[in-house]
């Protein structure tokens, strides 16, 4: 593509330098700011700017907040014992709808994929395990999506927590195999952390 | 959905104000701008922004410029007596990648459609028959899309330059009937341009 306009080129570029957007969508979506007041597109770089600069993840849960200790961890009516163990926030999100979990979160961000390059250690991994050694827990419940990455970093963290002697579940997977947790309806979801198995059993099964 | 953050939702919130972009998709691109460095969201910010506020429309043809009278109008070897009517600045670039025209541009801006609301006041099209009447043109090649409203627009503007005798043709259909003149082929569209008939024959086939 040759631009006539090299401001119209690098708005372009940069819109489609994010995942899943390619040059042509990006042009459109440029073209369609062009035409929209000029507010839109300072609401729109504004609230991108504030949060990626002011964006805070939870000191003990690292689930993305506006405060250190996010409103879940803070919540002393919430069971503090119990710890749901999740890829990212969209989890997090999808659990709370369901209204039926009444413990804590443990945010990973992310999955262990050697394929993507994503190894333990960039994975809110220790933490978990620390607050484990320290007998904060008395159950984790393994919420990741059912694929090989999931299945993975569930038996990674496994194999670190379970000489403490702690319950170990992971969801019922009333959601099919391969599935992303996100996607589940809220009925599902809900059934598959009431329905939750020791997680000893599910990898017999495997 | 309910957000463990009000800088996470406005992002959200304002990435999925954008066209065909869902909330679930908005998520994702914002999560994985989290995911980069801030560099990424500050380079995306401001190639818009800049954009936005500095980006400048040709006086003569009114394509997106970073000129007040673009390129394509300011070089003395294109002929500026033939003049191709196009909706906007993805249609000048797909015709000035097939190399094989050598006029200069008329960008409307759009197309009729009353079912949009758009009427032919919010178009560019009263300097357009301007240029007609002060006889700086010897022929209008019409480049519309061949939908309804390109139909009319077009129709809209031969009604008003006809009585000044010039050549008014519309490119040839070698691009299949309702296709957008953006996703054609090179070839088929370099040979559109070549084989354009006058639009009084192509009225007649309607
Ligand atoms: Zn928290
Ligand atoms: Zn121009």
């Amino acid at each position: 593509m040759e631009f006539s306009s090299k401001l119209l080129e690098n708005a372009v570029n940069e819109v489609a330098m994010l995942p899943g957007i390619g040059k042509r969508t990006a042009m459109r979506l440029v073209l369609h700011l062009l035409k929209q007041p000029s507010e839109q597109t300072i609401l729109l770089t504004e609230a991108l700017t504030k949060m990626r600069n002011e964006i805070i993840y939870c000191q003990n849960c690292h689930n993305i907040s506006d405060h250190t200790i996010c409103e879940i961890c803070n919540n002393p009516t919430r069971d503090h014992s119990i710890v749901c163990v999740v890829e990212d926030v969209r989890d997090v999100m999808a659990i709370e709808n369901t209204r039926m979990y009444k413990g804590i979160y443990h945010v990973l961000g992310g999955k262990i994929s050697p394929i993507e390059g994503i190894s333990p250690s960039q994975l809110n991994i220790t933490s978990l395990v620390e607050k484990v050694q320290e007998q904060k827990v008395s159950e984790i419940i393994f919420a990741l999506s059912s694929t090989m990455e999931g299945d993975t970093t569930n038996f990674y963290i496994f194999k670190q927590i379970k000489a403490f002697n702690i319950n170990v579940s992971t969801i019922a997977r009333g959601i099919s195999v391969g599935d992303e947790l996100e996607y589940a309806d809220e009925v599902t979801l809900g059934r598959s952390l009431l329905h939750r198995i020791p997680f000893e059993s599910s990898i017999k099964s495997m």
